[in-house]
């Protein structure tokens, strides 16, 4: 038997509208560990890989291993029913084939219960690699987004060049070119606003705006994000998810030929 | 001559609001008591009924009684013309062919009005009988709102059932089943979030959610709605318009042949 | 050398807003005296003409004339990318093939650079006949956006009408016809809110619906528009900027026979 639960429907909430929009169809993985889900967009171009600890749950009970393939798209379809402030328990039995969302509201007056079909899903788990980062950037993620959804006005691809006081996006297109520089800078009253940079050695990479503009559907998980980049290895985007876990993006860098 | 004003367009824009995904023409009948209208959907399945007292209008006259045939769409374009805080009056002659909804600023320095042609219209006045329904729940209108949406997530059809303590709604589709439970409950502070039920026989009947999505656009009407249920008898939706009148929706529940 | 500064990039957004729906390609006259552009609506009907005077920028700086031919619609992209606190900054060469946009923002924390590639486009000078007109109304920029946009619900045209007291703006269609009037009004504690009328003249003229809806999108340029009239002379749409200049548009008016 599977019971997870969580005082506030709106992570499993932003966790799934951070998913969605990159792989339609996913396995969970539930061990006593906690929830952990890895998949490839649908043009193997980028990776995604989700954990949810089991001591982040208010409570939680796994008896034994469950792999739940899950239709992405119906999971949100469910999650909208929920509101934000809903506690929400999954629930499985140890041969399911369907997975239970219950949903209470505060007051208790109010409970749901969705069961969603699961689905026979190949599972390739991929190893990745520890790697050392040669730049490790955090920065505010709204500011990411910002910057990812605005230079998609100018083109399809991003540079990002990194230096030991600040780190620029640029793009090129049709209509001219973008370039915009974040300085290094610390915020001791809204740590959240802050840049910091920490770099064993300059990188500079070409990425697609179109995955970037993806993973930035994560940002309300966290005020924060961290990109993570050593020349010719796939950059991870990370956005931490409070007492719980971790959402990871990785994306392989544009080589020359290709960018545009 | 008829004459009829009320001191807040809003009221207006939300009743032709209510009506205009159903029906897109309609007459008005304009007597001493005040304005009723009733109107089957094109597809003949439900009804709606509306009906605003002659009292609880500012000022309200009406010489002799008047059909007046609607356009609902051209209609809820005048009255998009209006502020929600302008005062409105109706003004027709005897052997009108136009109707002149007259807009008036609070302040007085903005005048409009709008003269719609009138349509002829075949009126069949469908008697409703009086029924002594088994059921009868009143609660949240955002509440009812709200549910419906959701599980129009999941299927066509909701089954709503009735128990002394509680009511449910479920519904079942291509990607698993809903339900969502309403406890009673009341509410002392706030009236209008509570749930209540009168109950002398439980019910368990399938409706459409197409209509139950359109008849929750009179939300903004009332805070609270009225469900009166009776096996094999059409259901009443009911929205009180405060000290006026009210809006009345009748559905046919589906038999168990077309349920989905 | 070329180089304008503003504190407010929001200037830019709204001033090329303004302009976007009616022209997508236009020529920036810089000089030491400032910035204008003048420009017909591809339809030939229509004109626009913008001043932002050299003493309003922050620093100002241009050597020589210069006509910078730019996409309209690529220039409103660049905007996107800038905060409405941003500072802007343009710059551009004596030759130049690009013009520049510097925003930075208020911390100087961010600090992007947009170049823009420029145009060879035809100018035409129109000359504009100093014109004494009979009817000048000042109003609120708010009101004529909403009236225009409400009398687009009934029709393709509107007729201005003109009197000592007022000023009424009708319109006629298949589902009836509207008519809204303004009383003149001073309002001391909110100068913005007044309708004040000159009248030499009564005068009244049919203008388009479809082009006063695109002139009101300077609205928020300006809590005031100034329209001037003459009988079978173009009407001017006028929206001051503060501190900086202003943006007129010229239309003609419908001769009784296009008139619909």
């Amino acid at each position: 038997m599977f019971e997870a639960r969580l005082n506030q429907a709106d992570i499993w909430k932003k966790v799934i509208d951070a998913i969605k929009d990159l792989v339609q169809e996913a396995t969970l993985d539930c061990t006593e560990n906690g929830i952990s889900l890895q998949a490839m967009d649908n043009a193997h171009v980028s990776l995604v890989s989700l954990l949810l600890r089991s001591d982040g749950f208010e409570t939680y009970r796994c008896d034994r291993n469950l792999s739940l393939g899950l239709n992405i798209t119906s999971t949100s379809k469910i999650l909208k029913c929920a509101s934000g402030t809903d506690a929400v328990t999954l629930k499985a039995g140890d041969k399911a084939d369907t997975l239970t969302f219950v949903f209470e509201s505060r007051n208790q007056e109010k409970v749901s219960d969705f069961e969603i079909k699961l689905m026979d899903l190949d599972v390739d788990h991929l190893g990745i690699p520890d790697t050392d980062y040669k730049c490790v950037i955090k920065m505010p993620s709204s500011e990411l987004q910002r910057i990812c959804r605005d230079l998609s006005q100018i083109g399809d691809s991003v540079v990002i060049s990194v230096a030991k006081d600040g780190v620029s996006f640029s793009s090129t297109g049709d209509l001219g070119t973008g370039n915009i520089k974040l300085s290094q800078s610390a915020n001791a009253d809204k740590p959240e606003e802050s840049v910091s940079i920490e770099m064993n050695e300059a990188v500079s990479m070409t990425y697609s705006l179109h995955y970037f503009n993806i993973f930035t559907k994560a940002t309300p998980l966290s005020s924060q994000v961290v990109l993570s980049l050593t020349e010719n290895v796939p950059a991870v985007v990370e956005f931490n998810i409070d007492d719980l876990g971790y959402i990871r993006y990785y994306l392989a860098p544009k080589i020359e030929d290709d960018a545009d």
